[in-house]
């Protein structure tokens, strides 16, 4: 049995230069992070759009992971061939096949450091629970928007978004690099704690559920004729109470938040949306128990696991809900 | 004699797009702002860029505007084609002659609200000096900077930046918009009150005269290795103590300010001046008493003012230095 395979994608964006940054920075120094002996594939998404500085050349490449899309030969944008490129490459059933797949992101919102995952694949679930469990962060969970699709990491058996902002496109940043490698370094630990058969999982995890997207107001002509009020600007997971303002015409006028108290924003003018017609999401806020079901699907991918030839293994590491996850020799 | 004619330009990069906003909005609603029955004209600078979202399309226009590239038939760029239309329209010898322009901008630095002179134009301080007085922002003097020339505002008798930050690129931001229109109408009112011969003139003038820009630190290969040090990012204007820290590398190294303590940083991780090779820039703060013959320079141009029929004039208004403006009827 071969050991579990994880592809790491930097600039699936190319306008969002810190994490292709960090794998460059990476290929010079290999040290720089500790993968503890898991295989990790790493890649720029779109290198061509990178090289640009621009977040695409023909589409969202995150979002032409469809097979509509790649079935629909008529329309052969660059990022759909990069995206049944990257797949020929690093698919479960590519050249070099990955089970696990992490694609790494910045925005202009004020989202900190956060993990998005797409619908409620258990696997998902299992892996984003052992970063929130060990650093705090919050969770959106992408789902029932049927106006976006095709997401990368839905191509994969399992797999998420590291989202980190604020930071302008093509900045680059400290915090924003150091944040994503803090999160990469908890990652890997966390899987090496698995295989090893610890049970490191939480109680529960907390997700903010996406309940809608609301587009800027905008006049008779579809121009935008409103902002994002200063209240809400860089607000970022903070809940909204009653009738929050959300945006300012230019006449002073005030639009409020009309829904439940409580609903808590996210991407919050991130840039690259407004031509989504996304201003911002809403979300619910949720906690939900830890299900074992969760680990019964992470736990077949990460047993490709074979051996860490470097790494001492303690068989009192094994005990309890450990035995679900045998250290395969 | 007909009355002076002001040029303001956005968009003069197209990915700055608070200006245009706040421009569009005043085209349908006039009563915006108040330019005290000065004679304005709007334009926006570079609309093909706009529309794309980029900065430019060939080059940056805002270093297009040079003799040197205009004699060059040979290489006619998209921008240095647009730098002679928008003489043509609205040089002091083209179609609309203005005698002044401000030209708006916004930036990825943390830069506040700041103006950028170009040299020391006698006529530019004086006008300069009139926002300063109301509103104490600072000035970048810049000059003496043989890697950048062609600067929109040099080629009209008279005018200065309006730079304002930070905010992403794209991205509509209240602040921006709210300060781009606080420091127009203090200018807008300051020329009302000089022409109508009150002395509102301050006695010194504090500029930030540039000294040099830093690039980040590379390697053999010409790529940028190491990031603006978390303790200077944001902190523009803040004057650097011994051995402040500049740069982090990715192995920990810190590359220290080596320079006079006490010199002020401006333009830190302007996402657009990494092509230019600038990291951030120098200046020494001075203060300079007001000179008279800045007044000598700026006169002429206001006196192209005639009358303002609403406005009535209170004879007490003229008095004192005052009487350098006359009244002209």
């Amino acid at each position: 049995m071969s050991a579990v395979q994880l592809l790491l994608v930097a600039g699936t964006h190319g306008n969002e230069i810190n994490a292709p940054w960090l794998i460059d920075q990476w290929a010079q120094n290999p040290n720089l992070i500790n993968t503890n002996g898991l295989q990790v594939h790493k890649v720029i998404g779109n290198p061509a759009a990178l090289q640009l500085g621009k977040r695409y050349l023909d589409r969202d490449l995150n979002r032409s992971f469809s097979v509509d899309l790649f079935a629909d030969s008529s329309s052969r944008d660059f990022e759909i061939s990069r995206a049944i490129e990257l797949l020929s490459l690093y698919g479960s059933e590519g050249r070099s096949p990955c089970q696990i797949v992490i694609d790494l992101h910045s925005t202009t919102a004020a989202m900190g450091s956060s993990l998005v995952v797409y619908g409620r694949r258990p696997s998902d679930l299992a892996l984003a629970s052992l970063v929130q469990s060990q650093l705090g962060l919050p969770i959106y969970l992408h789902e029932g928007d049927n106006s976006q699709r095709g997401f990368l990491v839905e191509s994969w058996p399992c797999g998420f978004v590291i989202e980190i902002g604020p930071v302008s496109q093509g900045m680059l940043h400290e915090r924003i690099i150091q944040q994503t490698k803090l999160i990469l370094e908890i990652l890997f630990m966390g899987i090496l704690e698995i295989q090893l058969g610890k049970n490191i999982y939480p109680d529960h995890l907390i997700v903010h559920r996406h309940l809608q997207s609301i587009d800027f107001p905008r006049n008779d002509k579809g121009e935008i004729n409103a902002f994002i009020h200063s209240e809400l600007q860089g607000k970022d997971w903070i809940p909204l109470r009653k009738e929050a303002p959300l945006f300012l015409g230019f006449h002073g006028e005030v639009f409020k938040f009309k829904g439940e108290p409580g609903t808590v924003p996210v991407f919050i003018n991130e840039v690259a949306y407004a031509e989504k017609k996304i201003a911002l999401s809403l979300t619910k806020r949720e906690v939900w128990p830890f299900q074992n079901d969760w680990i019964d699907a992470l736990d077949p991918l990460l047993k490709y696991y074979n051996n860490h030839p470097h790494i001492h293994v303690n068989s009192s590491l094994l005990q309890g809900r450990s035995l679900l996850f045998p250290f395969s020799q």
